[in-house]
């Protein structure tokens, strides 16, 4: 009988699985039957943004952490699927950092050149997850949320594919049930003219910290103040931009920090990360891990080792992204259509996990983190079909970016770097990022 | 073997059934083990304020859709508890439309009396419930969030009082995407100082756009304008708030209403109330229903049709609170202890709900619509020994209330009620409710 596979998310992670069997199918092979539920009414994943925030249509938390005009953060030859470029897509090379609109024509691109759309229920939240032990298969209960009715099937295998950059880590702060301005955290941050004019902090030092600080700042905030934990971002900023040692508690409109000074905000933006998070999984199918390149219990940084009919993908810290996830999809299919065996020895997958983790721990260096996670996706291609591309040229383009962005940090968007699929430069965008306000396809295309 | 009973949600419906039982127990019943799930870190359901919004420090949906500065919107006469007066917690009379804060403390003063607290799992969220036809018994599937671990347990029972004022409704409209202003629901609206100086759109003609349009209003917001679907508010609004036509679409920061006209606007508040919403309940179990007074499917209000081994509280749109909820949970503490027999025959309860639902619609009028739900409390009342009290002379205070907002608006919660159930008239409260601005307890009753 025909194995079924059940895939959860229909984002970058979710349709590089479905590329993968549609890819293996188009060469001829047998595949499983392949089921993908999406909570969303559109695929896309964070990328298909939605103006609300809090909880969607459906009553579910919002997915989308993304923003308007929001651009790539790193450039796009870091990220390019390795069968399908951007030149193919677009008839053209466009410039390095796309904003999400060109990103999302991107994404759907691929997949509607592959016809997988039919394989995907939308409006489809999965509920619950269970495994049997007895059949050694998996229940999935779903409620489709456009009949809003709930059903079960099983499956063989099951792809969690639902992300980890959508359920916010919100940290709590003496004064803030007092507070008399604004609260939120990145993930419900949609449109930067909100704040223009405004005294703007933003708690954190990662890139929604910059990011979104830089949004505002380029649309108009009064003032940007930031504050860290652990470390300053330590860019050269703009003269209305004020870096600051930790948040400490709020008054009125004040807030506090920790090395004594004191500061009026109008809006506190908490820029403090996500969890990992699955409320449709058992205890023992429910992944824990830090946001970290080894994630913990994934054999190959996928194979549940607790359960290896479970995979999971794009679980991992992200430098790679649209192709690591590519190489995990194409790595995970072969296990399940038997091209690839998984050890049957639970001692040695979490022999795997541990030296991986080991391995990312060894140096707490930028450019080592970046080689590591580009040897990980060099790794699993090395075992399937996925076209082969120069990694450690996309490594390249990583750490001549990381300069970039040391040099000026509301200039590094106007850089441009080389494809490692096509071999072409990218042109100059015409706009500098500070300047170009609309963010749009059609304007970012006009080159 | 002793029955087991699960309540979902220990807000003022599911604190009822707890008391209900615990009041039995005090008169020397044998009562059914009963076990509280709150999926909050303490009780009190919307009255447990958070400055949160969106989803809350476990990635659930935030609960709470009560904000800084909120007033009781009834008078305090219309929903005290028949067993608990607002003199016997406060030690005295207090004025009519008591801020949050001193709520919560009369909520909890009762069941903390009662020392039911150890009946309920805090932190615990209900994730699945299912009903086996064989052992004819519930299976509730919990995560408890302090611990990270999700387990099942089996109920005889299961009392559904989680709420239907959590999880929003929020239409789309065209231009929101492209909106520059901030958009919430009226459940992520928190603190109105947030919106002083600035131009307010509220949309909805009930009660939260009436008291958050109120609450912008007193704390400075430069105007408000609110917009109706059906019919305005009609009341003698301030001079800076204007009543429209529905709004019809959004562009930059100008909303376009039904009527042809347009106004720029910095944020909108939509107050187009909440659903009915159980993403832990299958199909089965699964009360659909309007915010009607007479629910779809539930005999006596409270009773599942489909399945009567199931209950549900609170329900219903509401005039009378917390003494209905009380009314309800005794009713249902009587079913499960035997005393108050349901009919076997679906059809008998079939046409009990079709009954209360015809009686519903038999007029329009607000009059009409107080003394239905009266008749509902009193009819529960009748068969259970909580405490009798004079439901018409809670109407009457209803129907003064109702006057005196027509009067004016902000000021009808100057006013002052007697109450029913001590024979007390309220004291008039120090401050007239638009001047005072601290909604302190300490405050409040210093009368
Ligand atoms: C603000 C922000 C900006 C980013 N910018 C970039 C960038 O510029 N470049 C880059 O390469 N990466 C960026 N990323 C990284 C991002 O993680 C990846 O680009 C990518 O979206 C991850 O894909 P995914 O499929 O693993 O997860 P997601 O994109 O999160 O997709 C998961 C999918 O699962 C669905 N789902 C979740 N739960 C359920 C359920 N119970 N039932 C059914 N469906 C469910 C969701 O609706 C969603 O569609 C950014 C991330 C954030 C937060
Ligand atoms: C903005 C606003 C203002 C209001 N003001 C008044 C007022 O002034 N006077 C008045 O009488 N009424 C008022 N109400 C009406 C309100 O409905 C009642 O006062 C009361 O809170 C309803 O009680 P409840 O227990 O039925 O529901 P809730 O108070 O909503 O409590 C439900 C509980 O269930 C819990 N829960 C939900 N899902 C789960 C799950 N899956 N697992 C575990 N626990 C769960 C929740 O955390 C919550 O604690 C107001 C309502 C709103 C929205
Ligand atoms: N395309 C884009 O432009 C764009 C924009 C934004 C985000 N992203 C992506 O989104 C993902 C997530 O990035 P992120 O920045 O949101 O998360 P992140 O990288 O995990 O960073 C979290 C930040 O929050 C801080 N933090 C966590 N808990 C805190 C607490 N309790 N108090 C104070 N600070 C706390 C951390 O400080 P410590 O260092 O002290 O731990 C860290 O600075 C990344 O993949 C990123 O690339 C992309
Ligand atoms: N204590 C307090 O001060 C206080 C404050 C706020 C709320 N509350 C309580 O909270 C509960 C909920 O009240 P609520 O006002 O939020 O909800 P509600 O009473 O259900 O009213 C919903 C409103 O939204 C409108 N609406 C719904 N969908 C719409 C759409 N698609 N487009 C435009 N308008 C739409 C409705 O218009 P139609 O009339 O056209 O249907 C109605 O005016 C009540 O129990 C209330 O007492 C209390």
């Amino acid at each position: 009988m025909t194995k079924r596979v059940a895939i959860i998310g229909a984002g970058p992670s979710g349709l590089a699985q479905l590329r993968a069997f549609q890819s293996a199918a188009q060469k001829g092979a047998e595949i499983p039957e392949v089921v993908c539920f999406e909570k969303q009414a559109n695929w896309g994943g964070l990328w298909n943004y939605t103006w609300r925030t809090g909880v969607d249509e459906n009553g579910e938390p919002v997915h989308c952490s993304m923003y308007r005009y929001l651009w790539t953060n790193g450039p796009k030859e870091g990220l390019e699927f390795a069968d399908y470029s951007f030149e193919e897509h677009f008839g053209k090379q466009i410039a390095s950092y796309p904003p999400r609109a060109v990103m999302v024509d991107y994404i759907e691109g691929r997949v509607n050149k592959a016809g997988v759309r039919d394989w995907i229920r939308f409006s489809s939240v999965v509920r619950w997850v269970e495994f049997d032990p007895i059949a050694q298969d998996f229940t999935i209960t779903v409620h489709d949320m456009k009949t809003d009715h709930v059903y079960k099937e099983r499956f063989d295998h099951v792809i969690c594919a639902s992300g980890h950059f959508s359920s916010p880590n919100v940290p709590d702060y003496p004064g803030f049930d007092q507070f008399y301005g604004r609260i939120i955290h990145a993930h419900d941050f949609r449109d930067a003219r909100e704040f223009a004019g405004q005294d703007v902090l933003v708690v954190g030092s990662s890139y929604s910290a910059e990011d979104i600080g830089s949004q505002c700042w380029k649309y108009g905030a009064k003032t940007v103040t930031s504050c860290y934990r652990s470390a300053p971002m330590g860019f050269n900023w703009p003269d209305n931009w004020e870096e600051k040692q930790a948040l400490v508690r709020v008054e009125g409109k004040t807030a506090f920090f920790k090395d004594g000074t004191s500061k009026p905000v109008d809006a506190i933006i908490l820029c403090t990360g996500y969890k990992h998070y699955f409320p449709f999984l058992p205890d023992d199918l429910r992944l824990k891990t830090k946001n970290r390149l080894a994630t913990a219990d994934l054999y190959k940084g996928v194979v549940y080792v607790h359960n290896p009919a479970l995979f999971y993908l794009g679980m991992q810290d992200q430098w790679f992204t649209f192709n690591m996830f590519d190489a995990q999809a194409w790595y995970v299919r072969d296990i399940i259509m038997g091209r690839i065996a998984v050890p049957a020895d639970k001692a040695v997958l979490l022999a795997d996990v541990a030296e991986r983790e080991e391995r990312e721990v060894a140096s707490d260096d930028v450019k080592y983190a970046i080689k590591y996670q580009g040897a990980y996706v060099k790794e699993l291609i090395a075992d399937t079909d996925y076209p082969n591309f120069d990694v450690d040229g996309a490594c390249e383009a990583f750490f001549e970016w990381k300069h970039h962005k040391a040099d000026d940090i509301m200039a590094f968007r106007n850089h441009s770097y080389k494809s490692v699929m096509t071999g072409t430069m990218a042109p100059a965008h015409h706009t500098p990022w500070k300047d170009a306000l609309d963010d749009s396809m059609e304007a970012y295309l006009r080159n």
